[in-house]
């Protein structure tokens, strides 16, 4: 990180990442996540270039709390792909790392054979803690990764946070990984992951047979009760080892008939315009608010107010009124 | 609406309104729903010295599809409550009143009984199709309501638009409807409202009990995969019947319950100030966003970038700083 290596031009970058070059990949990437203002401008223009390269992989989203299993399962799920031939990247977003001052995903050797293999490309990003920070640069880089011909994108995300939102937001598929847990709960589904999920796996279903059939069958029922996240698709579950590889063969055939069902009706399409188009309006809204807050007027009276609006002693719109006439005296 | 009555003084509001005189609540809810900068004005400070004397009804959120016998059911719920000496309000909203020139939830003829009894309040509230227009003055009437003395307010909303997310944003307890369907599928719930409920009432189970108990057991299943949306309270489903009456002194006990495993817990203060403080931003968010669309530079160029971004030719990162550098060069 300290001894950075020199700046590519934006030609080298360009055609680096067109033929897949993992170095200049990889400095694609560094370039992407930067927060100086000059590779910003590389990192626009190099996107513009390449965009029409991109948008061919699947686009596969993977959540799952910590001890879920999700490195061991993706590193044979990638493993598995790879020796079909495609070419597999693994993007993990962790909006913790801010927090915790290091990235829970930076270590490759979590997936250890994947991390050794050619064909693939795993990439941590650290993010900021703002929907937008969660994902601005992942999104980014899942372009790059296109541009540079890889078949599947894997966006991991830890289940905390924002993370499994901004992932389900990026992505054509979402997969939730949970636990056949004590009694007959599952655990690891957090408040709003549910309705995101296209596919839910029941994962270590080797350690506990029984009680993972009963998961899953429980699963199903509740799954009759969620609306659909795409008309055509109904939200399947199944039951994986990412031990053993067992169920991953089906699993990986339910993604391939969500990809099918998805396109024969157009949804993917439609689906991949309304998150682009949402992203860009998430990343306005989330600047506009950024703006107000630091606005002097509004930073002087924000806490007073807020804390008012909270106690009952202010409603809400009058402080919503007085903080607007702050920033702007003519909205 | 033509032959408006004259205005009132504030003072005139303001003892009405604490008088619990029903033709001035009428009036000071209208005051709240007025366009007009100098009702404004006057509803704001009314709001003001009223606010102290809020905070004290309960606050019932109850959602459900056209058909699933809303009115019917708040008819005979409300009769119970009235019945046992409490004032009751319900403020209806309905995001569609705008599209359909005519709100379909006006009719006071909905609620045959509760609409002749002295101690219940019915008004249903026009309203705009932001999630701001939805609640803003729902919310305000919900004040003056308990400026008024009501104990129990029941802030209904028809399961179309944003209405849901917006109701159960400014209640202390939220209802869902539904109805056994066809199969053992439950009709009437739709995307992320299962996860907003506190409590599910399985609605007309007297038309065929063998299969409202089969959706019941099947929803108590479901309830166990859904996240709780508060610590201290398993969401919970039971059986009713508008008509007959049936299983509403049982869902009545649950929701008294349900305010008492709040209440000593804390989470009703906790909810009720953070519903309060994210009020505040939407109000404030929404408000950005319409200058930032009125913008002259912004609404020229919006619909090509926008187009643009969804069909993959921008990346939404690009069209963001674009937009906004022509909103504010200094953003």
């Amino acid at each position: 990180m300290s001894t950075r290596a020199p700046r590519l031009t934006l030609d080298e970058y360009e055609r680096g990442v067109r033929a897949a070059d993992r170095g200049v990949l990889a400095r694609a990437v560094t370039l992407v996540e930067s927060h100086h203002a000059a590779d910003a401008a590389i990192a626009r223009e190099l996107l513009a270039r390449l965009l029409p390269a991109t948008g061919g992989a699947r686009r596969i989203g993977i959540t799952g709390v910590p001890g879920v299993g999700k490195s061991t399962f993706i590193d044979e799920l990638g493993m598995r792909l790879t020796a079909q031939g495609k070419r597999v990247a693994v993007l993990a977003i962790d909006p913790t790392s801010q927090l915790s001052g290091g990235s829970i995903l930076g270590d490759k050797t979590r997936m250890q054979r994947l991390s050794l293999e050619p064909a693939a490309f795993i990439r941590p990003s650290p993010s900021g803690l703002t929907p937008g920070g969660v994902a601005r640069r992942t999104r980014e880089t899942m372009l790059l990764c296109e541009a540079a011909g890889f078949d599947v994108i894997l966006v991991e995300t830890v289940g905390v946070g924002q993370g499994e939102t901004a992932v389900a937001d990026m992505v054509d598929c979402f997969l939730v990984l949970a636990l056949p847990g004590a009694g007959d709960e599952l655990q690891g589904i957090k408040k709003g992951v549910f309705e995101l999920a296209d596919l839910i796996a029941v994962n270590k279903a080797d350690s506990d047979p029984g009680k993972a059939r009963i998961a899953l069958s429980d699963l199903k029922a509740a799954l009759r009760y969620l609306p659909r996240r795409h008309r055509v698709w109904p939200p399947r579950a199944v039951a994986v080892s990412g031990l053993t590889g067992a169920g991953l063969d089906e699993l990986w055939a339910a993604i391939e008939e969500h990809h099918a069902a998805l396109s024969a009706s157009g949804d993917l399409a439609t689906l991949r315009a309304d998150q682009q188009r949402i992203w860009m309006w998430t990343l306005i809204r989330e600047r506009l608010e950024a703006v107000f807050r630091a606005h002097p007027g509004v930073a002087a009276e924000l806490a007073r107010l807020e804390a008012a609006v909270a106690r009952g002693a202010v409603t809400s719109a009058t402080a919503a009124d007085e903080l607007l006439g702050l920033f702007r005296p003519e909205v």
